[in-house]
């Protein structure tokens, strides 16, 4: 059966799960549907990482993705369990080589790989592939910048033209009929999500938008360097990549669209003690005449009926501790003391609608399911 | 319909759950089941306090049970978002005071009210109401033992003769069977889950029982007090009630009545810097001529058909990480130095097994589902 | 002795210090400088918080400052180890009440108590003590602006007349004669030193600065409060006081009194789960023609005789890290994406060079001695 | 001048010391003594861990060492501040090779190098050099003991037999005559300083001591492992190395030599997310007819004339929260639940205690020095 005619959906999970645990008795399984219903089989390519698991993570309660493959290069041969001990409880296949990979049983892939070598690796992938990637290399269409920003050429120019950028709630359409979603960074998620309607409405001025973003540690991967260190991490904080971080043209991309004319913004990130959430606070200048209720009233209009993109009560602060494991992107609007100016505050989990959740979310229009299928988490809190 | 008649399940969510958000469009609402299929009504008392909220994240993907009532008499009158901003997604009822409650319409309740009151409170409910009762009130079969250690007499003794002691992998059937179950504490879960079977098997000695504690800051709930500040908690660890902590009589309760005699016990709970999370690290004298091997068979035998109570792979540490959010208690024996001993480890998040998750696994029970429905989490991790 | 004739100082530590613990036979204690030096008796009023605590753990190794008061009227009559654990090893007077100090032996004081009582409290005091106010109360030249922000008049406006605001670095030749000097608020004192000397060399435009500020949870004091619990600040960020935070008034009028022109900044201060630290990142606009280059070049000519106020080399981003438990203030200038706009990033100890450590400074100066004295402490990194 | 002729120490910081900052006016510091009374000469070789910088940040306020060498041979040629940014503010010679160190000009050193290369370096010192080793490299007098922990032959016997365990409170006299010095571990200084006094006096069973520690992260240096990210460590615990960590044999040899026996004790370190501190919770059995407060008597006896060895008032639970940044040891007893047996509680900082402040302890007294000489610090709390 193939996976994209399962447009129309019935769910039959009457009958339970039976599993067996090795050397057990089988047990009912149950809470998440039955496997017979997870007829779409997906890959993650890279799970040896923090977007490879958390989409693990969150196909655990998936009722339609299966997952059929797991390659992590370096970890080849081992469980999944030894590489993510928390995964352990979950019957997930072996970690394998990617080279040793038989697409011919998966029908969609999530690429976790680093930038640079994805390119290569989703150029060689065969064509009836859904693919969702996770790394920077099919987010800017201008090859050009790419290598600017990334220090060298691009290797897959023809895919590039291919790829949809996967900002959800702003390309929908685009991505449900895509084959290769180049998903977005964290910080251009949660900067685009709040700026894009109001730049489209004309209701802020497009020079000195201000950024100044904060974000978890989890944001920069598993790899083992010094700065990242609990040591060097807790109690304090600091700025990094000032002006020169790598997002900065992946949203500038996005808000010139909107604007339809060239956007420069001021982009700060700041590294802080925390493993996952960011934030994006961001000071901008209205157009003229125009009130911060325009703004909040543009917000509701476009994102009302989103599942995922939230605008708060009036005067309620987005806090990060909100959406922890979710795919929510909470969002609001502050009057700044200074007249003509308001703040502009955006959370999400840099993990989950920054990466892994958005992903998914991208994968259930691909697979003409509904956006939210799997989605659905509450805020780990406390 | 009786909720208790719900013990054939099928399910039927090919209709997509229809919700609208106020002034918003009809959108379709997926991943957890239809909520017409929600028919056990289920209200949280005490609400406003962490184990209520989890027990909301938790019933947020049930396919089963619906919450028709929430109390927290201080807060009476106010959406649960103003207390719970990352519950501002969810659609639920708002807070009353307990004393406005109207229980006809409801099948069961979580009561998450501090100890003391509790008793009172409970005496007060209708009958057909299933209870789980998240307090100590109801864990000390021996009413003099609680005035002990609680500074007052028991108010319900009649009660607590019908009051089921809720550890789901020792008292399943008997919990499958009550009206009221006292769910344990966290410690006592923690400590019990490996150590009941290797006691009624009579592989360790039940005297010089060390049982080294350490748990996150969730356990004290969220009342403020000065040492519970982020400022007194982060970047250090201390000792708190040496051998004077209320948890004590319930874990000696549990391994006396493994043990058919009496069992004192060394415990010393530390506070960690952490929100969630508990390990319990116990110091055993194996029995004569016993080995770690055996304990490592009996649990292996105990727990191999359990979905919660799982034993690690030989040599491999449980860790709080792997267990966050989750209902998993993992556990591991460990061969000690000193010749004749073992150390076993066991880890539990203290607001799920250890709280409002194990409460559900024995609601579950109570009204004939499977014991794990809505409960497959994967740890958020990292 | 007079304290105030101390200013002609005379070091003589060959003789070792002799100390008793009870019971215990005498021994020596080097290390700081011998009691008998220690000529300037000091109270510390309001000893029980953190500002409090910290400048006892900054006078520990003070030469010349002893400890002769401790007062806290709800704590009266315990000694400080009782409410600070952590000072048990160093010998300081018991707690008493306010009413019962005798100030007849005191020389000067810190006052670390709450606005609003701190006025009263101040216009009681024998006009023979230096005072360093590390409330708000004096802070506002205007007391009708007092009034708007406290919502409360001011009751001691003859004394606001007569203080002396104690940012050292731009107002050290007032603070030397000063009797009352009201010590600023972190968050002014991180954005102060950098911007005064700007704003005076009218390097930058005095609109649109744009401040958005990172602090830890110590700056919020030991009240137990349930939004500066563990639970609720540990892995979340979130922003606070948006654009109303009372810190905004004293922060206008130091900037203002630079440009000689009133000046209104955008401010948004961030709670972060880390215990000391804080973090200014402020945007500006730079006068025509002028380059980031040209802003370094000021500071460093402004700051390069400081002790405390150090700017960084070229390109090195400050980081709280650096300055956990110390009386430094470091700073850097960054050029921003967009021409023409800088990026200025500040780090201080809020407890230190925000509180108690800037306090020190002045008392320093206002005794007649070198102003880092006592206060020569590196960072505790890790 | 030989420092080694140091032992009439006369002070006179009646001079300010002048400093100047790169391209700045001379300015007075003070607070620290004067540079010219630094007359003992001190190398760190190692500069670039986390023990090394800790030396160079405690001797900031050493009035005798001042820093002549810094060792790291990776950043050889490198300014300290590139390596630790929070010592920008010190004057430090820069970063060396050692091979191209000329200790000519240096009377002592700190080695904080990693065990396995430290005894061949030491091996080719200059014998005129007073060392103190922070690694395990001369710890264990039975040098086939090393060879079994620590997988490989020693190489410098000879030296082994002329080096004196620095555990300064139990073996000071011989310390003081030493020219090497074996600095203890962190958990073997947290477990012996309690527990030695009590074995020597025969108050408790020298079998089945079972030792729960709990450490913070620095204690693992500043390697980047995948195991020590901020985002593996916070927000969680685990235990590591259970019955095999390497500090096992030199707490046994410690607490054998009390025993004048063969001791083997029961220990299983805990990883804990804090970056410094140490507890080690120690369960132990009386010898017949002893009681607690024997013990309590018998640690009051044997360290009430100590300054970093702190027997806290009855009933205190020492906190780790109380040594941040100190050399001091906090112990208290308490009455276990079972009878017959006693809960020790003992904490350090295991950067200071645990490291390089016993290490500065330790030469203070080789050199003839006051051992507390530069040592002075409160708590960093909060």
């Amino acid at each position: 059966m193939s996976a994209t005619s399962l447009t129309s959906v019935s769910f039959n999970t009457s009958s339970w799960d039976l599993k067996r645990r090795e050397g057990g008795k089988p047990y009912v399984r149950c809470g998440s549907p039955a496997s017979s219903e997870k007829t779409v089989r997906v890959g993650v390519l890279g799970a040896s990482g923090y977007t490879g698991s958390e989409v693990l993570r969150l196909l655990a309660n998936h009722p339609r993705f299966g997952v059929a493959l797991l390659t992590a290069d370096r970890k080849a041969g081992q469980p999944i369990a030894s590489v993510f001990p928390h995964l352990a409880t979950e019957k997930l296949p072996d970690l394998i080589a990617i080279k040793d990979a038989n697409f011919s049983d998966v029908d969609a892939v999530f690429c976790c790989l680093p930038h640079g070598t994805t390119q290569e690796i989703i150029k060689g992938l065969p064509k009836h592939l859904k693919i969702v990637d996770l790394s920077a290399d099919f987010r800017l269409r201008d090859i050009s910048e790419y290598e600017e920003w990334y220090g060298q050429p691009h290797r897959a120019p023809e895919l590039q033209k291919e790829a949809i950028y996967g900002l959800t709630e702003v390309l929908r359409e685009e991505i449900r009929n895509a084959r290769l979603v180049a998903n977005p960074g964290c910080y251009p998620t949660s900067i685009q999500i709040p700026l894009v309607p109001l730049i489209k409405a004309k209701l802020i001025e497009i020079k000195n938008i201000i950024i100044d973003a904060k974000s978890g540690v989890s944001g920069a991967g598993r790899s083992a360097k010094e700065n990242l260190l609990y040591t060097e991490v807790a109690e304090g904080i600091n700025s990094y990549g000032v002006t020169r971080h790598r997002h900065v043209p992946e949203t500038e991309q996005g808000l010139s669209d909107a604007a339809s004319s060239k956007v420069t913004i001021s982009f700060t990130p700041h590294l802080m003690p925390m493993i996952r959430g960011m934030q994006s606070t961001i000071y901008v200048e209205m157009s003229p005449g125009v009130t911060t209720e325009d703004l909040y009233q543009q917000l509701k209009r476009s994102y009302e009926n989103e599942e995922f993109a939230i605008l708060l009560g009036n005067g309620v602060v987005p806090r990060t501790h909100s959406v922890r494991g979710t795919n929510y992107c909470l969002i609001n609007v502050f009057p700044d003391r200074i007249p003509g100016r308001a703040i502009i505050i955006s959370v999400i989990d840099n993990l989950v609608k920054g990466a892994s959740g958005q992903a998914l979310q991208n994968l259930n229009l691909m697979m003409g399911f509904p956006e939210n299928l799997g989605l659905h988490y509450q805020s780990l809190f406390p």
